[in-house]
């Protein structure tokens, strides 16, 4: 096999064939395909696409170009969860406690943030002590003793992700549906789990800001995991506004155990609800959605999804009592407002703005080698459609540093747009693909 | 400037300004952009094509990314002729002494063969003696003083071009009418001339086998020439069957001259005549086609055409006995015959088949490196709408090695398509482009 004879084959509108493709992602992963021709073919992946089939098996080639994760060694079924990446995006924190108090296994691989999207592992170290650094007969052990483990993916898992994506980021050719999704999902199928239930956020914090896009890229996704022989499902979830109220690091933790006190933001407490209905069903604890949600609800209500939180953090090093009274999660002593410019309604959030404005104030990263703040962040007191007195505070920013709270202080204004009209804020769920 | 968002522009179908082209051609000559980029970039540029005015300015800016030539030294217009190859194409050697032999000052770079097609300069080194590599100044001082002076191309003309052009060979970006015809223009813009008649050949024995393809190269690089504030034209000419009888390289010297002697064969001479008129038009030493055809063929039945490519010879060290007997160009003692499988018809002949039978004999190159032998070659006694007998001589193969000579035959039989039908072969000039 050459190389040039796959660019030809695709640049001209046909298929690859799995021998092909596999041959391709080994050969690249090694070093025999030089950079050249691997972006030339993605770039002419770009204009002539992918077929569900290529697709599929793309992603089982980039997933067997690494270790993967054997799980088989947990009882009962392994159920994942991915979220395409927003702001405010506190979900695992809470979910994952939650399922896994019902008794659905947990074995979380994770990541860190860049840009204006947090990422887990950065929100859960503002828990003195929580390590994500895990060996892996550790992280398989935990989830067999206490049902939960997560830990930071390690580079080993999906190389020719790795590679093919850095390659995208500089050639132009991240944006193509079948290379997001197989990147996705190979990291994914292999960390080891039976089921996958898929987060893909939609709006203007999200990836996917066209609704119509993000539910094209949860469709591939989900016919990966069934071409994969993983039941896998997707929630098309809202990012046109932040998630819950909080948006920082410690500040979304402390958000998310008030949601397993039952004191969470109504749309963070909904989503929490309806991806871990997906997830009970997909593990054969629940038959239907209603039924789920009652027993998730229960979980909240007395207190076992809180307890099995507690264990979680205990078990990965931190300090408990940051969960029995979150107030001890440490914030910025400073903090600055941002008063509502007039009398009105919030119409609208340019919502990765609001990221931004987290990231400026020290809670995210610009380029991978910064070092987060965790103390500071944002926590939104009005959201699109409440109504504001001009002067009121709309938002509290924790700050560290004045001159960085003042430049986030004025992107969180510009991100927020008041008039006169009561926007109805759209629901969190906007739509699921099975 | 960035080359990520170069990519980005190209990939979304905007054209690229002056400025950007620059400034992507000359960082990446200098090694500055990655060939990952650029094979990127060539890759959108095939499916996003470039327009009239980003084509000229590719050119520009490759003919302007190493030396160019200055031939604003010597008197007159100068006229340079470029063909993008074919099988028996030995026009350079009968076309330019005759038109220097009017008066017109010819300068000219030539290259090497490769594949099925041959190259002039491999060609002329046949002749005892005669070499190409001459010193610029000895370049120009001789076509001051004889009129013709040919050379190798050297690797400081247009290096982006070359840098390019390997990239585009190894990420299957080369059939792109943009890219090819700034390819060709760039490096004859650099070798100076005042004005450029092209010879684009169509047909199975071509790069461009579809003769629609051929008018559209034709176009976009008068176009080029035009932007670039040359005269430039170009003829389409056939090269569905070899051009003249001989093929291979002394047997095409040896064709050559005798051309010049008023004894070639129709179709040459006819491709002489005509891509001589054209460059005495553009040089301004005749008015319209008809007054310079005649022009020449004066020159030709005076001998004063042969007088001329005696001087170009003795100037570059050739043995000029060979040019007034040719026979003294050695060809290979053992000949071997196609002998016509039954009564009929020539009605097809594979014309790249039968480069690649001089190629097996020897004559040509499968890779750079390769040395020719230029006594073997191949001398068609039949072509397209000839009738021939059963067991009678289609062609003479001249053979230095036995199995090699059996292999060579054993192609060129396959290449030779006899029938019932009277085929009528096609003019040898196809088409203009003014």
């Amino acid at each position: 096999m050459r190389m040039y004879d796959l660019i030809r084959k695709k640049k001209d509108g046909a298929a690859l064939s799995r021998e092909e493709i596999d041959w391709m992602i080994q050969g690249y992963t090694r070093g025999e395909i030089p950079d050249y021709q691997m972006s030339a073919m993605a770039m002419a992946i770009c204009f002539r696409g992918m077929d569900e089939r290529e697709t599929g098996d793309l992603t089982l080639s980039m997933r067997d170009s690494g270790d993967t994760v054997d799980l088989s060694g947990i009882k009962g079924i392994k159920v994942d969860k991915h979220s395409t990446g927003g702001v405010g995006d506190k979900t695992s924190i809470a979910l994952l406690p939650l399922v896994s108090s019902l008794g659905l296994k947990i074995a979380k691989m994770s990541g860190r943030g860049l840009g204006h999207t947090g990422g887990t592992i950065d929100k859960l170290e503002s828990i003195p002590g929580f390590t994500t650094s895990l060996e892996m007969d550790r992280f398989v052990k935990q989830v067999d003793e206490i049902g939960i483990a997560l830990m930071g993916q390690t580079a080993e898992l999906a190389p020719a992700d790795k590679k093919l994506y850095a390659l995208r980021d500089v050639t132009g050719t991240v944006d193509q549906m079948s290379l997001i999704a197989s990147s996705i999902m190979s990291k994914k199928l292999a960390a080891g789990a039976d089921a996958i239930v898929l987060d893909v956020k939609s709006g203007s914090g999200a990836f996917m800001q066209d609704p119509k896009d993000a539910k094209a890229l949860a469709e591939a996704m989900v016919r990966i995991g069934k071409h994969a022989g993983k039941k896998t499902r997707a929630l098309i979830t809202n990012m046109d506004q932040p998630l819950g109220n909080a948006v920082g690091n410690a500040i979304e933790v402390r958000e998310a155990i008030e949601t397993l006190k039952g004191k969470g933001p109504a749309d963070f407490t909904e989503l929490v609800l309806e991806l871990g209905s997906r997830m009970l069903i997909l593990g054969g604890l629940a038959e239907e959605t209603a039924e789920a949600r009652e027993r998730l609800q229960k979980a909240i209500d007395d207190g076992s999804a809180l307890e099995q939180l507690k264990r979680f953090v205990k078990a990965q090093g931190g300090d408990v009592s940051c969960v029995e009274d979150e107030s001890l999660l440490k914030l910025a002593d400073q903090t600055m407002e941002l008063a509502a410019p007039c009398d009105g309604y919030v119409e609208r959030i340019e919502c990765a703005e609001v990221g931004m404005s987290s990231l400026l104030l020290g809670g995210g990263r610009e380029t991978k080698t910064d070092v987060i703040d965790p103390s500071v962040g944002i926590l939104l007191h009005k959201k699109v459609g409440d109504a504001v007195k001009k002067g009121e505070s709309m938002a509290t920013l924790y700050v560290s540093d004045r001159t960085k709270g003042e430049a986030a202080l004025k992107r969180l204004g510009a991100a927020y747009h008041v008039g006169g009209e009561a926007a109805v804020a759209q629901s969190i769920i906007l739509d699921e693909v099975i």
